[in-house]
């Protein structure tokens, strides 16, 4: 049971080169990402994965919900704006992602203001997603400890606990980013994004932890570029979305340094 | 049954400088408002609360409905989009916020196109919001003389109309205001997404009549802002926002001279 | 049986002048179109229409459905994120509009990725839409032949199939339109809003292939303005609309020429 906390040895140089190198395979292969989430976050969620070159699909009713699961490379499940027909979509999206061994990633989205809410997330976790992605709020209700490396090492999952600092662990590892800008929190459904962010990158880096760290870094260096000229939280999002379009390896270098 | 129609003792200046404390208050508090708002404005909605630092939820999941509104601090109820489960989540919240004396805001969208919707706006009207803001087609159809000072007095509220000149009103106080810019009505969903403005004053105004000016009051001037570099719609929705977020007590009052 | 595909007579020249006119009625007439679209595109979608004139509306309540049907000029319905709800409110839709001889649109999303949504999209087919617009994978599923001339003439409809050159058919005519930019491609939704306006052209251009080649030039012709001080697709999209706010006769002219 004891397990070690160890800084990765993934160096921050080689994340950046790494990150660089999945960007580049996302936009040649554009995978297909189903995202079962909240209707606040679906138009950003979207437009964010088109920017890195990801096909993003969003549909939900049931009597398709498996086809379109078992033709998409990853999935993301939201628990935001929840309702009953979204939930039995999810339970069904979760058994076909686990069937064909294609990578899931579970936003607790508000977990721990609604105990409805937080046994079905428990129910889902227990079908272990790929990665699970939180505020600190939301990880701390979801274990006994209230920590993310206790988690996943639980859940045996990779476990991002996002904030000033992000937080990407798994039983073994964990590794810590401070990357992005205090102006993503009022952009709403950035979060959510993010996590949809971290499915792609699943599809292009095998280890869900490296996946996760990448998506994160990605998504933070476009964050500080957009930060540079935005004149408030609109404007912030508008070029974050247009740094991450022309982000490539060499840029993401050039930020780095 | 004789009510007077006063023109309120509170003058610009004076609402000026109230609306300013009150954005200072939300930023500090960062009050929950709930909102059960059509998918279309909730995007806008969300952003517009978080630009003015209030925290913005969305979900009405049956089974959650009562924990979210019970820890909020103020609900907003949109008829936009509305069907059978977005109804039943509705009639619910409506009486949590009932019982938890929780200010709610009710916006009856397009509620003179549908003898149904009529209805169920009737329905809610009855259970005694703080304020009710709609256009004057809206507004209208409410009551039997068909202004929103007869809609206040008999529906013991608020009744804001906006339009050109924005009218609010309760049974013995009348306020207008005319603040904002025609390209507000090009921008879908701004009318609800002030509509939950309106809600998040109400936090911090404990007079739902001054919470609503207010809120319009703020919303008009970070629009006429806005409208000075916008190019069109989409680029005056997003510095309406930056400018949202930027504006204190200072630049509000220099806005007003 | 035998039809003959000719290259309508319109001249560019002529669509450009056309559309200009279809323009300056629409923003006199403010027509009002349904949409039954999908939840990532609404927002954009009634933002688009907003632009050039019309005035969106979006509810599929099914005891509402029949009264908002039959008030409004044009209908579309858009199959992306459908569930059983909003596959009801379709279906009762497309019989108020028919009953009415209001024109509508079907816009197949994502069809050929589910045998479902593929089933219940032929079966809309056959109630008669003025306009089927998809892409090329979508148009190809829909028909035995594959091509959207034989789609046209099977189901005696005009079909729009987007892509780098758009081809806008009905049984006897085709016509190629390659306005437009790559952007465009990258904005989610941006499809599903064209099939609005190709709806709300339909209501001020009583030729459904000249409304929707007017709606593709339109929109097109903005497209490439918007695209010259994008810096991404964000920008682009903040362009496009405020493009297409501005847009007149006189600016479509000089664009074309």
């Amino acid at each position: 049971m004891a397990t070690e906390n160890r800084i990765a040895e993934t160096s921050d140089k080689d994340l950046t080169a790494r990150a660089g190198g999945s960007l580049e395979l996302m936009r040649s292969e554009t995978p297909r990402i189903h995202c079962l989430t909240n209707t606040v976050a679906q138009t950003l969620t979207a437009n964010l994965l088109l920017a890195v070159g990801a096909s993003p699909a969003m549909s939900m009713a049931l009597d398709e919900i498996d086809d379109v699961v078992a033709r998409s490379d990853a999935l993301l499940v939201n628990l935001g704006t929840l309702d009953d027909q979204r939930g039995a979509a999810m339970i069904r999206a979760v058994a076909v992602a686990g069937r064909h061994r294609t990578p899931w990633v579970l936003d607790p989205v508000m977990v721990e203001r609604s105990p409805a809410r937080l046994e079905f997330a428990r129910s889902l976790l227990a079908q272990r997603p790929a990665v699970v992605r939180g505020n600190s709020g939301e990880i701390a209700v979801l274990t006994v400890d209230g920590n993310a490396g206790d988690l996943a090492r639980r859940a045996v999952t990779v476990v991002v606990e996002t904030g000033p600092v992000d937080v990407v662990c798994d039983a073994k590892r964990v590794l810590h980013l401070a990357c992005g800008h205090p102006l993503m929190t009022r952009v709403t459904g950035l979060g959510c994004a993010a996590s949809a962010l971290v499915a792609a990158f699943c599809v292009v880096e095998d280890d869900p932890l490296l996946a996760a760290a990448q998506a994160l870094l990605v998504l933070g260096r476009a964050a500080e570029a957009a930060a540079d000229s935005a004149a408030g939280p609109a404007s912030f999002q508008t070029a974050l979305i247009d740094r991450l379009y022309s982000m490539d390896a060499g840029s993401l270098q050039e930020r780095n340094s």
